[in-house]
Order: C-alpha cells, then structure tokens, then sequence
C-alpha cells in the first residue's frame, strides 16, 4: 500500500511532488493512468544513449507503446505518420533496448535511457539532433554512420 | 549563398538529410521558416545540461520564445498553461544560459545544451524526471535541492 492509493488519477503528480525516495508509490497500473497523454493519446519520449549521454531522438507512444516497452525492454514508439506502433529497428534493425525510464513532474513527457544500436536516427545519423542553429548561423554537425539505403534494405 | 536556398520549406528538411557539416546552410530566418511548429505554433525543446549531460526538462517554444532564445542566449519558453512567453528563471532566479541548440532531422524537435543555474524543475529537483517507471514499480529518483517555497517567494 502507499499514501499515494486514494488518490484521482488527474491529483497524482501534483502530490508527487513532495515524494521522496523513500516513500512507496503506486502500482504502475495507477501511474499508467494517471500519464497526461497530450489529446491525441500520445506522450514525448525523449531517448538518451545510456553511458554517454547523448540524446539520440524524440518520438511519441500511445499507452500501448507505453506498457510494451517496459514489459519487453524493447522500446517501441508509435508512430504519427503510419498511426501504428512503431518497434525501434524493426525495419532498420537499429534497435533501442530499455535501461530505464522517467516520467516527469508533470506526468507528460518521458525519458527514456537507452542502449542504441548503430544510428538512431533515420538519415543514417548516430543522433537525430544534427542542424545546429545560433543567432548567425546554421550547420549540420554530424555525417552518416551508415547509407540510409543499406539501412533501409534499399541496396 | 547555399545549394539549399531555392527550396520551399516544407522541402529544407528532406534536403538537409543529405547534407555534410561542409555544406552552406541558408540564412537562420530561412530555418526558422522552415521549422515544423505543431498545430498550435509549438515547438517541444529539450534542455540538457552541456557538462553533465543531464536531461533537465522538456517545455515549449513558439518562434517569437526561439527567436529571443538565440538572440539573447537565455531560454525562454512559451507557457502553454499561461499563454505567453516564459523567461526561464524570471520567478524563481533559476536561469538557463544557453550553450547551442540543434534542431531534428524532421525540424519539429529541439535540443537545447544549456547551463542550468541550480534546479531546473519547479519542485526544486535538479531535473524534472524524476518519477522512474519499470514494469514492476515506480520510484522517486531524487530530493528537491532547495524548497520550492523559498524558490518560489513564499517563505
């Protein structure tokens, strides 16, 4: 049991605020329901390389998304163009295993730590942030790992 | 002048997946033009900590917020819960200076390397993410640096 059982979903991270590390928190069903998915069911996902770092991209997950990644370790988003779930690597092979996760103080966005393979990024790239911009100028900072079309199956 | 400057710019983005940190990029307005802001003008940015690497938080920008960000190199985000721009740290002193930013691959999600001063997340935590999820339980991950009232002005 835990302080944090009675509560309504929508009061949940509110009262997390003043948690500590100590206190027992509610079975992930009942912080699953309490996740503020934005209106079209999705949440940000942010995925960083778990040793070094990096951030590698941005995605999105349903609750389904949501709930597979943590029980397979496998991290699978889902994917806006296609509106279906979207297994990292599936196509590519360029998979994401789970090393852990974090909601944030508001319940919307998610942090995800991970040990990539290869490239994460689509273009071939080891992260997808690689347009620099600044007051003067923009850049691209970063080349291919590999050839999207060997990626992609497409040579 | 760039090869990339007669595009369109729903066309920028798809084209700069093939371009190299060698190549001239169009001017900074051109980006901003072409830069995928959600159907509501949004943009999610990302704040990292440059040294630690540290993810801090994830908040919005629309462009007039990015425009200041890059000019005055002090994040400022777009409040969607009060509706206007938001100097980071302008209640709570917790300033984020900002190192570089980077945008994705599609143009709608930015990196932004920052140094945060003291917490960034509104419960006096260092980082907003802070409630871990894994299939069996959830925890808090750690203790507010300081107390949000004193942060805040209410003590």
């Amino acid at each position: 049991m835990s302080r944090f059982d009675q509560l309504p979903p929508g009061d949940l991270f509110k009262a997390l605020e003043v948690a500590s590390p100590s206190d027992d928190l509610p079975q992930i069903n009942a912080l699953l329901d309490a996740v503020r998915f934005n209106e079209g069911g999705l949440l940000p996902a942010i995925a960083q390389q778990f040793d070094s770092g990096e951030v590698l991209m941005m995605a999105w997950m349903n609750r389904e998304a949501l709930e597979e990644t943590l029980t397979t370790q496998r991290v699978c988003y889902y994917s806006r163009s296609r509106q279906k779930l979207w297994r990292k690597g599936e196509t590519s092979g360029q998979q994401q295993q789970l090393k852990s996760a974090a909601l944030d103080c508001d319940g919307d966005t998610l942090l995800l730590q991970v040990d990539q393979t290869g490239p994460a990024c689509h273009t071939g790239r080891r992260s997808c942030f690689y347009v620099s911009l600044s007051n003067e100028h923009a850049a691209i900072t970063s080349e291919p790992l590999i050839d999207p079309a060997t990626l992609y199956g497409k040579k």
